[in-house]
């Protein structure tokens, strides 16, 4: 893994901070390589520290060689002494992952502890080592891709298998079995498998509902690979087409392509959002599609940057977000189509390669 | 499900509070019933309220048939308006759950929002519906046995056709297969297979290691079923033990029936932990088992009450826990045996039925 500690020592620099405490699971493993599940990184200019219970040990020294490893055990010694040894006084922490109680454990040690005589300020941040994760590296977009195939070749094997009959929560072992013989860790989130009005529930997991003949079934599924997350959807039906999926899918599809077409480095989230949402509009169906464009996508499967009605951020050259446009109809079901791009200089380069068939048999 | 409101609503009565946020997912599970990845539960002694957004209203009307559904969006006028409507003073949150950064909109949007002319005050809380949590009604202990089922007979089936050269990876991919293959909807954590030297870290995941004769291997796994997670682990080793393993296998198992035989209710989760603990030190290995006996174990997979060296809490009739000891061996590899129990009035009831082999083949 590349060095990415002075990318994120800069920020601590323009942030006008000493150290920055780090907590978040992705942003540990983005920043040191680590993969346990429990462990802080502590980062100065001139230190790394990671510290984790003996659990970790062994493997923090292997996955972080450009971290000093730093046992720890119940208690707080070790935070005030990192403080210590440093002579830190203002020290960022990630305001989106530390929980209040955590928070209050820290800083009533602090007042328990007096530091070389100094007042030691903890200040909370949002985004900052997730700021440099929406921009991927070439190692990075290597692993990305790799999720993402093993999702799309597992949609295209399994979508051909879908008959009458089958419940959804069949549909989606059969895609979660293709992955995990790809080489996936596991789904990246839990298989959604909509059929007939289930479609119409964004969220709505797979169940034992049967698929039937000319219904729209969502499948929204993905990847793990060495913790990178695909994240892809699928609307198709067996059989023939009603009117309604073959305009709604029709107008779905439009507003992708319109989105990905035009989104350009420099542009707003929003306004790639928009893109695709006035097709929608202008159809006649925009009441119904109530959630973002789309999201950034990573270490995990929901990052920045946000590309929604209120994504105010611009949108940059080597980041990576979904485009997925949904359209839902209660008691019908729906339509959602998802693919991951990456922004280049001159625009959207589409790397989900999945068959986007709409209807199959006949 | 049970309605769980008269037991909150106990505790929320005892703390002196007019309302509860309840923002974990597993108790907002536990509490509702409502199985959705985002939304707030708020609890009165009059009123119970689930907030959520436009993905998951229909959902939480149907799973969750005490609460009134709130549909909530971007912004937190439904906070300030639910305060107001129900005249809540003091308002009891999870300090244990709750970021800073939710915690300063919430308090930041209740500066800028007269409400009643009151003053709302927000009380961090810690345990308040897992210590509820700890103890299974009978249709809990229902769901959590089917999950320890489909865990043991997994085991079972996939111990015997180890051999040597299958991946550790291989291994945990035969796991979950059979697990899901029964009705889990999934691991309930990452499968870990250590074999070898690698069975010396306790959080060693499953890799590409290739099993070897002669060596132990640690498998720790569970699933999950309706919520419900199971944990079991069991160390096998493929031929013919060496002496460390016949050793340390023993000293282990004997811990472990040790501590099962003696925990009784009134007793502390330390004092359960030490009866495990006694006998390993005794053996010499006191210094290798370097985690806590055990867990709680329920809708998470690790959840009160603690069994671990400073667990001061009494273990009480109805509670569900791991046992666990182990002893690691850097270089060798490790040995851990790991089952579920229920505390009854007269003791432990071991819920785990996977088989303690310890060796296999010749």
């Amino acid at each position: 893994m590349s060095n990415r500690l002075p990318g994120i020592r800069e920020v601590i620099k323009e942030k006008k901070l000493d150290a920055l405490l780090v907590s978040s699971p992705e942003n540990r493993r983005y920043l040191s390589g680590f993969t346990g599940s429990a462990g802080y990184l502590f980062i100065t200019q001139q230190d790394a520290v990671l510290a984790t219970d003996f659990r970790y040990v062994e493997q923090a020294g292997r996955q972080a060689p450009d971290y000093r490893v730093l046992r720890i055990s119940s208690g707080l010694d070790w935070f005030t002494g990192l403080l210590e040894e440093t002579k830190v006084k203002d020290l960022g922490f990630e305001a989106d992952h530390m929980t209040v109680a955590s928070h209050q454990r820290l800083t009533q040690k602090l007042k328990e502890t007096p530091i070389n005589g100094n007042t030691v300020n903890m200040a909370p941040l949002s985004g900052v080592a997730d700021d440099l994760r929406t921009f991927k590296d070439p190692e990075e977009l290597k692993l990305l891709q790799r999720a993402i195939d093993i999702a799309d070749h597992a949609m295209d094997i399994v979508v051909p298998t879908l008959e009458p009959g089958v419940t959804e929560a069949e549909v989606a072992w059969r895609l979660e079995k293709s992955m995990r013989e790809q080489g996936a860790e596991g789904p990246s989130f839990d298989t959604i498998v909509g059929s007939g009005p289930n479609g119409a529930l964004p969220h709505h997991r797979a169940g034992e509902r049967r698929l039937q003949r000319g219904e729209p079934i969502v499948i929204d599924m993905g990847a793990k690979y060495q913790g990178y997350c695909s994240d892809l959807t699928r609307t198709v039906i067996i059989g023939p087409p009603d009117d309604t999926f073959r305009k709604v899918y029709d107008f779905v599809l439009g507003a992708q392509l319109t989105a990905t077409a035009l989104v350009k480095p420099g542009v707003t989230g929003a306004d790639c959002d928009g893109y695709a949402r006035k097709v929608i509009e202008e159809a006649g169906y925009g009441e119904t599609f109530g959630h973002s464009l789309g999201h950034g996508v990573g270490l995990a499967v929901h990052e920045y940057p946000g590309v929604g009605p209120t994504s105010q951020g611009i949108l940059k050259q080597g980041m990576v977000f979904t485009i997925e446009p949904g359209i839902y109809i209660s008691g019908w079901g729906g339509v959602r189509i998802e693919d991951i791009v990456l922004l280049e200089a001159n625009g959207a380069k589409t790397l989900s390669k999945a068959k986007k068939i709409g209807k199959m048999g006949a």
